[in-house]
This record gives structure tokens, C-alpha cells and sequence, in this order.
């Protein structure tokens, strides 16, 4: 039950199938289309991706990815300075970014802790974080909430109020447009205690 | 709504969205890998690609992919060179290999006629296959039973019955472990017009 593949669609195959997500058969079919590609194609994409990953930097402020040292967020005098928002990865970001509803600046962490996987406080971005608390008047832990979240929140925020900053949590609540029935049972008591007036 | 992400991801997404069946999600979720990933690690995909496609031949004979003149199957003593297999693409090569059901040598024709997408017999590897049939005794036509696999079939083995050779098609019918139940019309019309006696 062998398969028969030639030689230089089973290496192209390999590459692809390295990248997470990718599976045995979609690795072989973008393989395939690789192959019969134009050569200056392929050479395109690889010497993009391998650009793309070289021109990375990570801005010294807020450790998010840029191209420069200090990212466009950063360094916009329409960003409050004073109001941090603390993410796990440039992805979170993006989606803050997306829902317009922000307009200080961020810190991403790259990670959460997660003492099983042995990842403490050294290996995601804490020690920077606190470096640049000075100016900061509040602190928003917007870590999902998941147990590594909660967990990476509690954490840094009980260091922050050490220091007099006032340290605030998403909220929790029901998703816009959700259906009360298909909420589960930690969200909708976190929704009532929650609660508001209207 | 514009989503903020940082310049190196926008270039490795783009890239990335170039490959068939990769969506923006999903291309932004391999740049962020990529990103993450050593600089030699993101060096050895792009390298490993770019050699894959380069190392790329045409088996003079078959026209599938391989890595020399002339691909394994050809330049096999074992295979029987008078039996011809023609096929669209290498994947289909793939494919009866695996089945181990094959003796005979293969033919790619890197496609099938589609007048409505300009594709004619110029444009596929028929005059290729015209050429190597002086020693064919049988050739099977194995393109896909859709229209334009038929249409394919049917245009090639008008040519070659010409030149006196006998031409065969795969057997249509019910596929192993199928439900009788959920056949389509065509399928079930086919697999009793072409009933075996047992």
C-alpha cells in the first residue's frame, strides 16, 4: 500500500506539511500546485516568506511585531500612553484593533503561564511589562478566559496593585447575539452576577 | 473596520494566501507561525520549496513529475511498457499505485479538454501520448468519469482505434462499501447496464 509519489512532490509535500494545521493531503495538494507553478512563482513566495520573517521586529515598548523598533501603536501621539492593555499575542491585538473600541496602547505578552507546559514568568513578556509601568494609570488584563488566562491575569495584577496602579479585567458576560439556551453554565452566572442596570 | 496587523505578518499572509484552498484565517495563522518559527527553521521551508521545485522534471516518456530524464515507473524492467494507463494528472498516478492493481506504464496528460476554458489538444499531453504508441498493444483510458474526463477519453481513443490499437475504460459502478440506497441515477444506471454474470 506504498504511495507512489515522485521525489520532488514528496520533499515540497514535507516543507508544507511542517506548518501546524496542515495535514498529510492538503500538504501534498499545495505541494502539487507548487510544482506546476512557475518557477519565478515559488520563487516569489519563498523569498517573501523568508523576507517577511527577517524584516520582523519587535517593538521595544510593547513587544508586539513591527517592522521597526517601535510599532505604529507605540509611537502615534493619538494612542493614551497612560492606559495599557495586556494581551497574549499580536493576534489579540489585531482583534482589540478590529473592534475599534480602544485607544490606549497595548503589551503583548507572547504566552500565558502554564506551569505544566513549564512555562513561568521569565518566559513570556512580564519583566517588560513592569519596566514600563511608570506613566501607566491603568492596566487592562485582557487575557482570554481560559484557565492559563485567568491565571496569567491574576498574577501580574496582583503585582500592579503593589505598585498603586489600578488594574482592571475584561468582562464577562454573554457574546453578542448569543442564544441564553446554548450558554453554558459558567457564563451565564458570570452574566448575572455581572449584571447591570438598564 | 480595518484590522490592524503588523507589516512582516501582511507580507507572510499574502504570500500565504496565494496557495489554493488557504483562506485569509487561515493565512494569517501560518504567518504568525512563521513569525514565531527559528530563522533557520523558516530558511529551510523556503529553501526546501524553492529546491523542490527547481529538482522538478517531466518524465520524457510519461510526462509525470519526477527527478531525472525519465521517472521510476518508465525506466522500471518490471513494468509491462505495452499496457498504457492514461491519466490527468499525477495525482491519478498516485492513486492506482496505491490500489497495486497495475502492471503497465502510465501516461499524464496534465489535464482534460475544456473547449469553455480553452483548453483543447494542444494544450495537454496527447501528442506526447500519439508518440510513444508504436510498441502499445492496449491503452486504458483512466480519466474521471465527468464530463469533460469523458469527453477526454472519448476524443483520445477515437485517435488510437484508428491506429488499429485496442482502447479501454475503467469500469464504472457502484464504489466498494457504497449503500445501494444512496447511488446517484447515472451510477446505477451504469452498474447494471455493465452486470457481471456470477
Amino acid at each position: 500500500m506504498a504511495e507512489y509519489n515522485s521525489q520532488p512532490l514528496i520533499l515540497a509535500a514535507q516543507e508544507f506539511a511542517k506548518l501546524p494545521g496542515i495535514g498529510l493531503k492538503t500538504a501534498q495538494r499545495l505541494a502539487y500546485y507548487i510544482l506546476n507553478a512557475p518557477e519565478e512563482e515559488v520563487e516569489q513566495f519563498a523569498t517573501g516568506i523568508l523576507e517577511a520573517r527577517r524584516s520582523m521586529r519587535i517593538c521595544r515598548c510593547c513587544q508586539n511585531i513591527c517592522s521597526d523598533d517601535e510599532c505604529e501603536i507605540c509611537s502615534s501621539v493619538r494612542r493614551d500612553k497612560s492606559v495599557i492593555c495586556v494581551v497574549e499575542s499580536p493576534k489579540d491585538v489585531s482583534a482589540i484593533e478590529r473592534s475599534g473600541g480602544f485607544s490606549g496602547v497595548y503589551h503583548v505578552l507572547h504566552g500565558l503561564l502554564s506551569p505544566v507546559n513549564g512555562i513561568g514568568p521569565e518566559q513570556i513578556k512580564i519583566r517588560e511589562l513592569m519596566a514600563r509601568l511608570s506613566s501607566a494609570e491603568e492596566v487592562i488584563m485582557a487575557t482570554s478566559p481560559t484557565v492559563e488566562g485567568e491565571a496569567t491575569a491574576s498574577y501580574i495584577s496582583r503585582m500592579i496593585k503593589q505598585m498603586g496602579i489600578k488594574v482592571t479585567r475584561l468582562a464577562y458576560g454573554l457574546p453578542a447575539g448569543a442564544s441564553l439556551e446554548y450558554a453554558d453554565d459558567i457564563t451565564l452566572q458570570r452574566a448575572l452576577e455581572n449584571r447591570n442596570e438598564i
